[in-house]
């Protein structure tokens, strides 16, 4: 059995984590962390764990680390890099926060206005989008898990650009998220009356993710590029929809779009592409570590439009953390992962 | 006092205009049509209006048209053609229908599948976008309510278009809708189960408001265009939050879009243009006639975004008919329409 | 006019008292004050308001109070006390806080757990359940506006009680309440994700609003009663219903409490008994200052169930606020009241 | 592994014995039926199982019975009872509709309003609340699997009427259902716009659980009784919360219930006595087949409280016919039923 910790168990992601790892056949629960709730049973913070023994939650700095081989590490943006730092070498790291996605020290501090702390980790730091840096993944003592955003912003757009089927300069993403993508601090744009019977765009042309999902996608494209990307905060609890708006170079037609995503992601297990005229749900995925992608002729010719649909707190977090953990230990991919969605 | 008749007054539409109408200190209701439901009183099919004293519910065949001055048709696509045309010549209308919006029998029967009954009807029809038609829209008896999507997409892209600020051939539209946009008959679509807690996009590329966009804003850019359009269903009663793409023409800035959206809907009671750094939300319109209207600059320098909010039920179909019959009757044209949201 | 002042304006009983003031026909809006955000505009907290001219936010100790007829006050319980002491006499207020809803000092401490700090003002204030102490509130300076449980829980019962018909020993008041009642605090329980999808029960035998219950209809048996009474807390953002479970007393049948109820409400604009064989839904009175009641034979021949439905914020709050105001100023009672529920 | 078909596959019941199935070690999905969608895979009506390989719906008639084991029926009340008297003799089956769960076909007469048509079957038929009932559902070839409501609200009132602790002429359950409940054919009154931000009571006094429950309550009491129980419809899909109101017996008090509830539960897996304080949220219970019941002390001495949750598609149904044919077939009783909820 792998000895695991979740350092910050007390938020969304962290409750996530442990509903699925408390379903994964090789993993036991070692130790919970949570600064605010130090002492206190789990099932006090999150009380549908009130049935099942786990350890208590503690302070990180009271943590032996000696029973413990893997650490996922769920702490707010900012705060992980001297925490990971710390950790002692044998054990290895997914790392759900924002602080070691970008790969430069640069990079990081333009978009989080804060010189990184740690530019030689990071250095070492593999991104993981699973299906796409599986190999690094293997071999990295820790992984950058991505941004729920960026997870379902790059899966689609990623084969289409390394076979230059599209236009790099055009490339917008209008993503919808639920409201567990903002954490569970209370401020008051979050309450139950702001968030219900509405909808709204937030850091229009701002979003941290916007550097992130534009590094991933230059990767793929050869050269720099700059996405156009709008996220929304709707009344869902998970779920993320984006809908990507593509130009296709000249002679390119919406056959090879799907040929190239289609061949990307034969017998992967998570990523899907609909059939053609099926559009996914982000309630066909949720619970689940799956990403559904369709494609979408525009009337315009040379257009076309593809959606993809996550869970955030699955495959834009928790779960794609776990697959990354599966990637890390040379376990089977799926393990821990395999339920279906919860819908109704 | 003006004598109105509301022909499908048993669907949201028609319960909201009856809610409108009762604060509107001109108008008495006269008569309130619903085959189905013929015989009823209103309250059994809309519990809300019990307290009030109403006419019951009759079949169009039998209603008194000597006492009628004012029509709000309020029936499905495609059934509303045959009615008005045998209405009695006194009596002027605002049909909320998609049967009289787009100007030619050749479009109608393009989208609609169908060819147009009423060529000559259709020919005397005014689209009824109140602050952009409204001298045509005073003259005319059969006004064609826009769609709840064209309203919110149309009303920040003409002035850009008028002027020439914005490219023509990469406007794209990603609207999100409440659910009463899909109209009160049962579906397993539109079950509560269904449709809360996730979102998804349909009719992409093929939905009909999509080609009633592209003739306003044609006729604004002064050629042919086709927008890209996406809509969406979300968990919400009401409201349409259109997130809008656009590129900017060589030498234009962010302030001329601002500066054109602000001249052309000066003095408008109904449509606002937010100051910078602000985006509406669907919430702080609901149940009223206002459209919120935003401006973003993007990361790329020459592109820019747009957002508005409007309330589908009112601006985009029930408060803009009441717009319309002020207009029309040469009331002030708030009159009715005053409410402020209903928030939360 | 009449020159008003919201005291405790940014919360969510301070903008439904403007939004419903703004259609009163008799009030001008003078003064609006929140310690916190003094100095902004009101649409920086409420943008619903934007279109709207509105004085800014200021703290308590700034206003004019030479310019002031009548004051809400929309304060946080326990805070009220000195503030209503330092009122200029010409004032007259409702209040909308707990401070002087029960009667005595004694009960207030009981329930409040601290002396109450003004009890001759104490004693001169009326609690304001409208229908039943109509005439007090007309000769009232201040009013103690009605908790919104109690509201809905005692216009059921007080005519029963009052004709002694059901058994004042076994009354049991199940109430299901949307989260505006919680108010506009962060706190992590009222979050949208833990808000929505579910339902729990609070205060279980302990909420304060029990023992205002019990004053009100004790009043009403002539003698004392303890009620059971459980609130819940439910994924909507307005609306109490409540199911109140009563025993006839030896010979009385449902047509005796239906005509009680007939009688005693006959007349008011407000509180509306529903026909044999239906039943209120919150939606119905979404917005608006109704109350609903319906009457249930149960399957045991001595016992009945009653279901009341009413709007928190309204009927509840500062719909019932306006209501006294109009009494306390000899207004037609429903100016600024006539609007029907929006519903969808 | 057990070869298990699913008759009527097509509604929520059906999509969440196949969710759940799906993670059971012993059970192999052999065949789905559905009428109307016989020849469509089954990823046609549940979107959220197109990544695995499922059986094609079929009609029932055309299944070959030699490789089924077991079944379940999850097919309209009113209709299994031919489809059940036809099945072979060697298959045996949980029942999950109403058909089989009254005991004599004079109380099925008298609930559903027409004659049983298999008095033979009902005789041998066992009622499958699995706590009470796990002898004898061990060895039955048909268990009736019990309503959503039903189960709710007996597994918290048997030991306390067995014990003689409580008034068994004074219970009143008050139960709030989520619109999972009411099944996935579309009704007018189920629509997202009828459902949301709202509640409503419906079958007051006649709902057809009632006599469900008062059989099993009755049988407990070990005489005849009749309890108050009142359903409400809510805005969440899943989750049944049951607050139920007793009077103690003279001498009894709070801590009494408590010990007769745990003594009554210990080492049950899905029985959950919380702790003095706690109140059970159906959020904590969601996709599990968890009960949890809370205890509360009311003002009135004599008098208490008590709560409880479930998901009405787990314990409700799916849930607890998958812990019965566990029971039937010598399983582990747990077996595909160990997930944590999923919260948010």
């Amino acid at each position: 059995m792998l000895n695991v910790a979740i350092l910050g168990a007390s938020g969304y992601t962290g409750a996530e984590l442990l509903r699925l790892l408390l379903n994964h056949p090789k993993v036991a629960i070692r130790a919970l962390t949570a600064e605010r709730h130090a002492g206190k049973p789990y099932a006090q913070v999150f009380p549908q764990f009130a049935m099942l023994d786990l350890p208590d939650l503690q302070k990180i700095d009271t943590l032996d680390w000696s029973g413990i081989d893997f650490v996922f590490c769920a702490l707010p943006h900012g705060t992980t890099q001297p925490i990971i730092a710390a950790l002692p070498s044998h054990v290895r790291v997914v790392d759900l926060s924002a602080d070691f996605r970008l790969e430069t020290p640069e990079a990081y501090e333009a978009v989080y206005g804060a010189p990184h702390e740690q530019p030689a980790l990071l250095k070492d730091a593999v991104y993981g989008l699973s299906e796409i840096e599986r190999e690094a993944i293997s071999k990295a003592r820790l992984v950058a898990n991505p941004g729920c955003y960026p997870t379902g912003a790059q899966l689609p757009l990623i084969p289409l650009l390394a076979k230059d089927l599209i236009d790099a300069d055009s490339l917008i993403i209008d993503s919808k998220s639920g409201a567990t993508g903002a954490g569970r601090s209370p401020k008051e744009g979050l309450l139950f009356c702001e968030v219900s019977d509405g909808i709204h765009a937030y850091g229009i042309g701002t979003h941290r993710h916007g550097p992130e999902i534009d590094q991933g996608l230059s990767k793929a494209a050869g050269r720099d590029l700059r996405v156009r990307f709008t996220p929304h905060l709707m009344p869902m609890s998970r779920g993320i929809l984006s809908t990507i708006y593509v130009t296709m170079k000249p002679g390119v037609g919406l056959h090879d779009l799907r040929q190239a995503l289609e061949s990307r992601y034969e017998g992967e297990a998570f990523v899907h592409v609909l059939a053609d005229g099926q559009a996914p749900q982000t309630r066909h995925v949720r619970g689940t570590n799956h990403v559904l992608i369709s494609l979408h002729p525009d009337r315009n010719a040379n257009q076309a439009i593809l959606v993809s649909a996550e869970d955030n707190l699955v495959k834009g977090a928790s779960g794609q953390a776990i697959q990354n953990m599966n990637i890390m230990m040379g376990y089977q991919e799926t393990l821990g992962l395999t339920l279906t969605a919860q819908f109704p």
